[in-house]
């Protein structure tokens, strides 16, 4: 019973790190359609979604079976709830993709972001990107040291976040209103896709270690 | 057994609905910050989020424990982990509040929403308000037709955030990239607000009925 029980646990963080690799190939190509202005990437990137929400949809399924199946106790019932938990995060991850590819496609033949902002917001779709592929990591390896990492590369995405808002709010911001709202909102964006990494990643020291690291609250 | 399980079902559902008041008046103090550009209530906004964070602390205990000591399996195993996400979306409509109060701070004495906005913020934000007291009463009371009712005040959010936008990126915009960053992003929290609000009646359907209604994705 508790061989099987931790052999379905297994399955579910292994499918967990499967889904958290599509939430990064959803975060790149959402990035690449922003950045090229190409709206057939964006198009996969939204109709793409559908299958991060099925993947969701199956974990939670095998998760509330293990509950039912084995009404684990203690330990093992908090790790089964951090897993619905984490499958959350991680949709929610994938809306936020489908938000930036959303952006991309209303400016098409356009580039939404205004070539001098162009580094700050290639750095932070970066930054998401890397700590996206870090968090299945951290999923697929329970490595506790690379999670509490992840809090350090969310301090520069929140730093470059405050760039934008500095650049475009000087005096001498010459793209307009439109871009400044695409620069702002995108930033969110990337920002929240951060958030929730960490916030996965820390579901995972919870497992772990069974302390909850500070959280992300923005 | 049995109703002592529905008895401690009860009062968890008694507590989120509580928990739902709680942000109910976090928004409503959230936007009179906004609208009058008052830094104390402002603050009252950002302090009394850690209230609101200790109460979802709480739930989930509760929640943990009854999945713990009762090991509820098929539907009763559902409605707990619905709670469980129920608390997780409340948490996150009060930390929006915060956003929109940090918002109103950071213009302090000014107001950042620009006077001929005004009526369609004040419009989105009664909205958001309104939704989240109407998701008390749907889960204290487990009502399923003000739930499914929700759908469409959210139809008016869309809506209004849609004005926003077309307001913003008009001709005739004469309030400058800051406020219109403001209006964007402000406009985006009190859309999620209502969001999650929705959110959570639906989890209320599902309990009730065994149905997941169409799932809000913004």
């Amino acid at each position: 019973m508790r061989q099987a029980f931790h052999d379905q646990l297994d399955a579910i963080f292994a499918d967990l790190a499967d889904l958290c690799g599509d939430v990064e190939r959803a975060v790149r190509l959402a990035t690449e359609a922003l950045l090229q202005g190409d709206s057939s990437v964006a198009e996969q990137v939204i109709s793409g979604d559908a299958e991060i929400d099925a993947e969701r949809e199956q974990i939670e399924d095998s998760a509330l079976l293990l509950l039912s199946l084995q009404a684990p106790v203690a330990s093992d019932l908090r790790t089964v709830v951090a897993a619905l938990r984490m499958v959350s995060d991680l949709e929610r991850m994938g809306d936020l993709s489908v938000h930036v590819a959303k952006i991309a496609r209303l400016r098409v033949p356009n580039v939404a972001v205004p070539e001098p902002m162009r580094p700050t917001i290639e750095r932070m779709a970066e930054l998401a990107e890397t700590m996206v592929a870090r968090t299945s990591h951290v999923i697929a390896e329970r490595d506790v040291d690379e999670a509490r990492s992840l809090a350090e590369a969310d301090e520069e995405m929140d730093r470059l976040r405050r760039t934008t808002f500095a650049d475009m709010l000087s005096a001498d911001w010459e793209h307009g209103v439109e871009a400044a709202v695409d620069v702002a909102l995108l930033g969110r964006y990337y920002e929240r896709i951060a958030d929730h990494a960490v916030s996965v990643a820390n579901r995972v020291v919870f497992v772990v270690t069974g302390e909850t690291p500070y959280a992300v609250d923005a």
